[in-house]
């Protein structure tokens, strides 16, 4: 027996604070998931967490059509946030987007920054949308912390505030092969994938140009981004992250 | 300008032997994608490779609605085969088991095996489908070699006749944390994925009883298989392959 058969298995996002004895209303759309998706009832073990209290076991104590009411029992794990480390991505079609937000917050990214460039399609993308993804793999990879999704910012905005500190690592398709794979920079760092199309070279110079930049050639073939993104990440984590 | 404008930007694997002046006979199927969905004529370069000869730049040179003849003009590009690095996986939900195949095809992985597990859900997999997807993602990616797709295999039947000494690397989510992350062992190699409820106590039995074997955790969250496939075989290829 290991340790995941003590913990519940349905895990829950919420924004409340945490803590023994505490009460929790759980949202409408959390009450219609748990009675009539999952067919729970009152008295069924749940996990929750909040980006700060750790994961809690609490019971299910109260529910109707629209709401729930859980109550904690014990706390099941520790706060355990992701390392600082930024994914700045370029969206891509819906569904590869979708799954780039699923996988940065399933390997840790602390932030998700959808970024305009010149040669990206989107214009717009849907904010909320991505969040409810976030939220949905961190309740499902047993994290205890869901990242932020920012709104979509051009490019040349973000840079123009870059924080000083913050090493910037880009995948430049440009650059020769095996060039600077490792070691990446330490947090406070940033991962930047480019859209499928690549980087301008408006944008590959003003990069360049900035003090803590760390361009990647991740290997001899071409990536898709969200390929990219999961590469990066996994290189990053394992080098300077959370997985060592 | 970089060398990949000197490239053609249609790919095409086929089978016939690639080389100088030599006529290629194109599918109804890469007639049918030249002329109706690209809107390509007679007179358009397109490379072709066939996992043995490298990338040729031909010319498309007749066609009609039952095929094509595509002649060699130059070699664009060296072949370049992956290494020695097998992946196995568990087949999953439709849409990531392809995402899989994509990733592995992508990321230089040389065979793909699809392995049924005690907790394997699927018991039948498309393999001809499956091969497409590997084609169509090495034809993306700009490589010259497609790994060849298996037929779906149970897994004691795959370790009863495993090659002694291929190391066979797998992720083990009853690991503790950051054990044997690095060094991974070098090819030949296989990196194994189970499926999302993980392998059963018999299984891991079995796979720690193997000469060459290499348990793995990858980080603190739980990963899907998917991102399990992606995260593995980056490391490998970072540590062992050819992104160094």
């Amino acid at each position: 027996m290991n340790s995941d058969s003590l913990r519940a298995k349905i895990r829950l996002f919420v924004e409340q604070p945490l803590g023994q004895g505490q009460e929790i209303a759980l949202s409408q759309g959390h009450a219609h998931y748990l009675f009539n998706v999952l067919r729970q009832s009152i008295g069924t073990q749940i996990a929750l967490f909040n980006n700060r209290d750790g994961e809690w076991l609490a019971e299910i104590v109260a529910g109707s059509k629209r709401g729930a009411t859980a109550q904690c029992r014990a706390q099941s794990a520790p706060q355990r946030s992701p390392p600082d480390l930024w994914l700045l991505f370029a969206p891509i079609k819906k569904a590869r987007t979708d799954f780039i937000v699923e996988k940065a917050a399933e390997l840790g990214a602390a932030r998700i920054l959808p970024v305009q460039t010149e040669l990206t399609n989107s214009e717009r993308i849907r904010q909320d949308r991505l969040q409810a993804h976030a939220i949905e793999a961190a309740e499902q990879c047993g994290g205890t912390f869901v990242p932020e999704v920012a709104a979509l910012t051009p490019l040349p905005k973000l840079l123009a505030d870059w924080p000083e500190n913050r090493a910037l690592i880009f995948a430049d398709e440009t650059l020769s092969e095996g060039a600077r794979l490792a070691p990446l920079p330490p947090a406070p760092a940033a991962i930047l994938i480019g859209p499928e199309g690549g980087f301008s070279g408006g944008e590959r110079s003003r990069l360049r140009a900035l003090p803590h930049v760390h361009p990647i050639a991740l290997g001899p073939r071409i990536l898709r981004a969200d390929t990219a993104v999961v590469a990066a990440l996994t290189l990053w984590q394992s080098q300077q992250g959370d997985w060592r």
